[in-house]
């Protein structure tokens, strides 16, 4: 039964991942204007984009490699190289997508990172980095004794899951300044709800839910990798045929 | 040590509770113009202030109950009671809250429930209420099963940090919508950075703070109340002195 929940979310967790992505692409095509890297508006487009891709779905996506079943037998050395590099490209389209709101920002003299939301985003990208590399080189790199990994493993836990919280707060903050700007001066205003702000509001809640569907197969407890010594007799996902 | 660093947490997190809702009130009243109740912008301004006060802060120290040692002693019903009432009591604040924003809306002919941010802050209000009626349910009143209280418990417990986590995202992008609305039309916007953005800012990011403090005292293993029968080797903070 285990097995069958189990798969059953990381199947609504990849419809709800795509999902954020193709919604925000769509919103940012058919009413923004598309995509362009000129420094104009078009440019901003790509930072909703590559933020909900990288800081959200694919990090969270990448947060859950050890939680496969698949994962707690054999050598663990190629599921950490798949966790990090995950998160490494995760990381990659995080700067990406400030790149481009800096570069549009630049090109037209507005201000940088004076908003809360701002403000927040770069804190979680901030501890994104200092969490890549903190994890790198104390679970990846073979120094670290097995005392120091068994410490901050559950630091490492929450960090890891407290950075998709703040993700997910500065998506939230970050579309729902993008619609009081894009829609003050058109034919209608974000509180007479036209169909682009019903449209970014629903991917917004789509952003929340799939964050916190991470959440949960993150934390719940019998979704997680044994330890070691209690391999055979904490692994139902494995034998368990639901 | 383990009890140290727990009473020292929550020391850190009375202080950051206060001073979250202390900044809030400060924000208000000296930028803001203060508080009336009589439908004005003024009435708005409770709005911020009850939603901190009952939302993130009373709600978060409301959910640390049980991982007090003195609660994993003797029987569980104060307890339980203890944690139901300052729920409530949460949920007052923020229902108070809710009126504020409707009774000004509804004065000043202003559309209710368009941004992402009211239709996340709704949702979190919405679950709040099912948690609370569910956990009233079956916690609190005798008739549920010990199975189902197994069952639902853990189900609670992340219902409960999820709706912490959708306050925490509400409560930064409505502080932010907040200062995009009141600096555009004054002597500095909020591009500027003004003191008073500056301010708010601060107070987003101490918010998230104190909500990441709860959550992880919520979710560190060590600190959680033992099951019954694990009690006698399973309280390392009622006996270990720091």
């Amino acid at each position: 039964m285990a097995a069958g929940w189990f798969y059953l979310s990381c199947v609504a967790l990849g419809a709800m991942g795509s999902l954020c992505v193709l919604f925000t692409t769509y919103w940012m095509r058919h009413w923004r204007g598309g995509f362009a890297w000129d420094g104009s508006l078009l440019t901003f487009n790509w930072h909703p984009v590559l933020m909900v891709a990288g800081m959200v779905v694919l990090y969270g996506a990448a947060s859950l490699v050890y939680r496969l079943p698949q994962s707690w037998l054999g050598p663990k050395l190629p599921w950490k190289l798949l966790h990090a590099a995950l998160h490494l490209l995760a990381f990659i389209l995080t700067v990406l997508g400030l790149v481009a709101v800096f570069y549009f920002h630049n090109t037209g003299k507005i201000a940088n990172l004076y908003s809360l939301h701002s403000w927040l985003g770069i804190t979680a990208v901030f501890l994104f980095a200092c969490q890549w590399c903190l994890g790198f080189s104390v679970f990846l790199l073979p120094w670290a004794s097995a005392w120091l990994r068994a410490l901050l493993k559950p630091i490492h836990v929450f960090f890891g899951a407290s950075i998709l919280s703040l993700a997910m707060a500065s998506v939230i903050s970050g579309i729902n300044e993008k619609l009081f700007f894009s829609l003050k001066n058109g034919t209608q205003s974000y509180k007479e709800l036209p169909s682009e702000a019903v449209f970014a509001n629903c991917t917004g809640m789509l952003v929340v839910a799939f964050g916190l569907l991470v959440l949960y197969i993150l934390l719940a407890s019998s979704w997680k990798r044994p330890e070691p010594g209690n391999l055979t007799d904490r692994q139902p996902l494995l034998h368990d045929r639901a």
